[in-house]
């Protein structure tokens, strides 16, 4: 049983390989009514596509949509959006370099363990591409959220040993590291490109924060608010980890310190991260996932065939030597697809 | 729509609150004809019940679990196996001082919000009580992986400053901390302790691997092997972060150090944690979860009641002072529910 | 994957075999804050179980249902309300006539086909007993259903040749075959006496009346209200059709005569059924469903055994000659889950 | 909550509207390795596609069906397969005469009162024309059943009061009815094209017939092979009634008529439609579906419009005067769906 879909009630469903015909989505579940804008659709697949900057691949790829169904004059007319980016160059370059190999770090050895065939062009169904769809998805997600005052922020908090130290929203997008610090985003961006002379690759931190959440959000047991995110989270191939709130650091903290009071104007602290319970309270949703360096380097790596021969070998082609920027638009999309689905189930909690 | 169900094949619902009548799950999609060994499912259970030592809560519970159904001649007939462990003390206390108060860190604000209506006798369904339902079906699923080689170890890493500096897992048992390191056994216990003297309570960090897994579990793109080990454990109440082999430790490292190289007889490292694109890539699966102190301590502690006005309080009644010990039955139920049901979903990858 | 459940918001899911602990249900997705009233469940509950009358099987049991979870003070909590009978009479009878064979009409057959192994001891999961499960949750449907004005009736419309000529609703209860007009309900129940003394059973047809329905519910393409409730209605074992509006007659009907037009103060017929393109149209739902004559008789039959030698048998045990008035509380209950699910998902169109 | 979607692991969700861009689908949980033959697609979908004869609509549409995903090198790759019926004819006609109003016998007034907001033009997503993409996905899942041996064939039994009199398969796609008795098509066709000069439609009964299922399939208790079966049969737009083996006919038979007694070479009889508890047993699957005359006649008709007016109002375009013969390859590809899905779940009844 396949898991190409994600969310309950507002429904996505992606499809497409890298070097297929097309990758796309089909958004379910999408209430009646919703204004429904293709340029913000687009301007987040243009926050997510390559060849953004010096520190993401040189690869060039318009990834322009092209919705489907599901809207009529502007509007969603409550049917299933699809959406659809057509692959621009499915020229059949020779892939004969590693058509047989599993390059380390990528999914290639466990897709054909799985299913004893995998379309070996770049990632095929398990390539970063495949998030565009999210994106897409998630850009209608943000619309539907922002009727009922939810917004959606993320940005790059550290890459390797660089660590924002001061935080202005305002200048996320206009650094290419998508960093809150100005200073901390130059050190960074020195950082990625000399990796990316070393013909090598690096990880980072990518913190999100969700406003204007209402208290009520997340379903006891299974699908906690917190639950969900970090399936969401996970989803995306390159993350190693998350936490919520005051997150790894709880193992050291007493009760005393972490519990936050409540009064009657609110929290006193936000150790939660605007969770309890699983349940949304009403303060900001606040957490944290680690990225880890791409794993398409250029240096020699060992690695074995489909025989289990052992071979060293050296990937080609251009790939992103902090894919950090781009995770930003991907973990907004994936948080704006879990809170609005919870939004819609949380509204079958009374009649 | 609720979140009470868990597994798309091997399907748990759990039901019931911690006064209640009973709590209880079904479990659905167990193939016919395994074993069922209703002694293993109590052997679980007793590792997680209240009272097992002077680090958890002084109250008593048998926990004795009942089969109703699905059982026949000591096997599975394909059919739900529901199972009840019945509350043996409903005596209405006196619930009077907390009836109309939010006890912070707890959900009893949230709940009220979102349903308009709360069992306000302890934790009511978001009591931790509820997870003795898991580790029954967790034991069920646990009996179904050792059929196929699959087994699950989980212990206690680290409980406020102290980490565990040797690794013996038959020490595990051995000691009330469930640590593999005796020493730290030791040096934890004594800080919890202490903690408990102090009215406060403390966190720490449980490790999990999951040994014996084929190659091909988990599925792309929205359920993988992480993304659902990851809902898995973020759906435990006390649980506030996941991270899978080196985990957030990615952040600083280079691709040259972070991938697993590949030879003919395995991968040179683990940094992936045991998964690839997330799918299980035949190594040891691993991951860390963090545990946040107990939310009842017995300090004053400023609240509001249900009409928003403030108050100071005091929690009454017996609390585990460290949590630990008792999430790891709960973290191996959920594990081995989340393979279980991956594993049954990857016999469906072929013809 | 178990087909154990039904409903995608509000969700059933039952448990328990004919001859085991017990059987019972979880009804999951109840919105908070609505009334549940024991004594409405076990009334439907009584209009159920065995023993009822000279038509129906002789055995007797209480089925006394017991509420487990999800309701605090009268009120539904929005967690799910577990609710389980327990078999009173679990002697372990001498089933050796039966434990190998396969009765004809039974599912022991296909069963055992399936899964390999199975509780002999009557039905085990397939018995009708099981239906008591679904009525509980049913009645559970039907309160909540109240509260929006929409009412569920159903009766026998016809036994072998006897039709129902004359319809008065007041009359179903005051007569053992559950028929609107007690002419057609004597001679019903003179034919079933018949059959009976001949070791034979015999069929029926019963219809259902939703009312109230606001239009709007079912949704497209493959959850159409229709289509849910021919699901709902087949999932009972003794159905073997069903027909909406004016059913298998629009086969011999022209456009001009089926089409029911539109006025200002609604339609003008209703050979719809009150169902267009799969949603509710505010009028009346109408249809009816073809029920079997009951397995189990008492003549001689031929079948073969677990090795497939052929036997000639004759069934032991007290059963009903005719299950029509039976299954008149169970397809009310069926129609009252398949209406309130996709009455709460309905509300999930707009935003 | 959508019902877009139908299968629990072979997963079919179908996209768009009659006047959209596109209409189309994706195949999820497709095992890897099957061979896909985009011929075997076109060929269904020709059988669908209007224009084929005198007795459907005059409209002229190729649809020429893409495959997006999921295929490489001619083989299924087990991710999803998504494919798309590019709309060729999207030109804004003048719909000013139905934009407001509600056909009879159609979806419009049902959709507007669900929605608040319709794409007027023609049935837009309650169109005929989405089952083009249930007929793509049937014709995959069709190739797999190949595999193991099932096979699955329908057929108009009966057009008004005209009753197939003999059987010959062979014959069902030779004449323009699919009736297997040439001599019963031929006049058929008289009938229909009588009906089509008056200005009106008719109806008729469709027949179908699944074989070479092992026994086995079907999942007790709501997910029974005719439950779901009759769910896949009436989410059709015309469908009004189905009935399995003896049908509505067992209302009249007594349990010994009925009871389909074993041998040790099979069953004697098949009244049960080849399912017994809702598992196929291993005979041939028998079931009938009424199918209503088409909704769209040339005769003057009473209805609303958005303001509840009455209005009197003649349909125009080309419509269909009896749908039965493009029903067929709608029913067998619902049927494959079906069955497909419930042969992957059969295979998790045993470890």
């Amino acid at each position: 049983m396949s898991g190409n879909s994600y969310g309950k009630i507002f429904k996505v469903t992606t499809f497409g390989e890298s070097h297929g015909r097309a990758i796309g989505v089909i958004v379910d579940g999408v209430p009646a009514n919703i204004d429904i804008d293709v340029e913000k659709i687009q301007y987040d697949l243009d926050r997510r596509r390559p060849g953004q900057s010096r520190v993401s691949t040189a690869r060039k790829e318009s990834d322009k949509v092209e919705i489907l169904s599901g809207v009529f004059e502007g509007k969603s007319t409550g049917t299933p959006i699809a959406m659809a980016i057509f692959n621009e160059d499915q020229l059949s370059k020779d892939y004969s370099n590693i058509a047989e190999l599993f390059r380390p770090g990528h999914a290639d050895y466990t897709f054909f363990k799985k299913y004893g065939i995998r379309d070996y062009r770049g990632g095929g169904r398990s390539s970063g591409r495949e998030t565009a769809a999210r994106v897409a998805a998630g850009a209608i997600a943000k619309m539907a959220l922002a009727k009922v005052g939810v917004s959606i922020v993320a940005w790059v908090g550290q890459v390797g040993p660089i660590i924002c130290q001061s935080h202005d929203e305002s200048e996320i997008e206009n650094n290419i590291m998508r960093a809150p610090d100005p200073v901390a985003a130059a050190d960074m961006e020195k950082y990625v490109v000399k990796a990316k002379k070393d013909g090598d690759s690096c990880g980072g931190v990518v913190e999100c924060r969700i406003r204007g959440l209402e208290a009520g959000l997340g379903e006891p047991v299974f699908d906690k608010l917190d639950a969900k995110l970090a399936q969401a989270a996970l989803s995306i191939g390159t993350v190693k980890g998350i936490e919520f709130g005051a997150g790894f650091k709880v193992a050291e903290m007493y009760g005393s310190q972490n519990n936050d009071e409540i009064t009657a104007s609110g929290f006193k602290s936000n150790n939660s991260g605007g969770i309890l319970g699983g349940i949304s309270n009403g303060d900001e949703v606040v957490f944290r996932i680690a990225v880890k360096p791409t794993a398409s380097i250029y240096k020699k790596q060992t690695t074995v065939d489909q025989n289990n021969v052992e071979q060293k070998f050296l990937i080609k082609g251009r790939h992103d030597p902090c894919i950090c920027p781009r995770v930003v638009p991907v973990i907004e999309a994936m948080s704006a697809i879990t809170v609005f689905d919870l939004y819609l189930r949380n509204k079958l909690s009374r009649m």
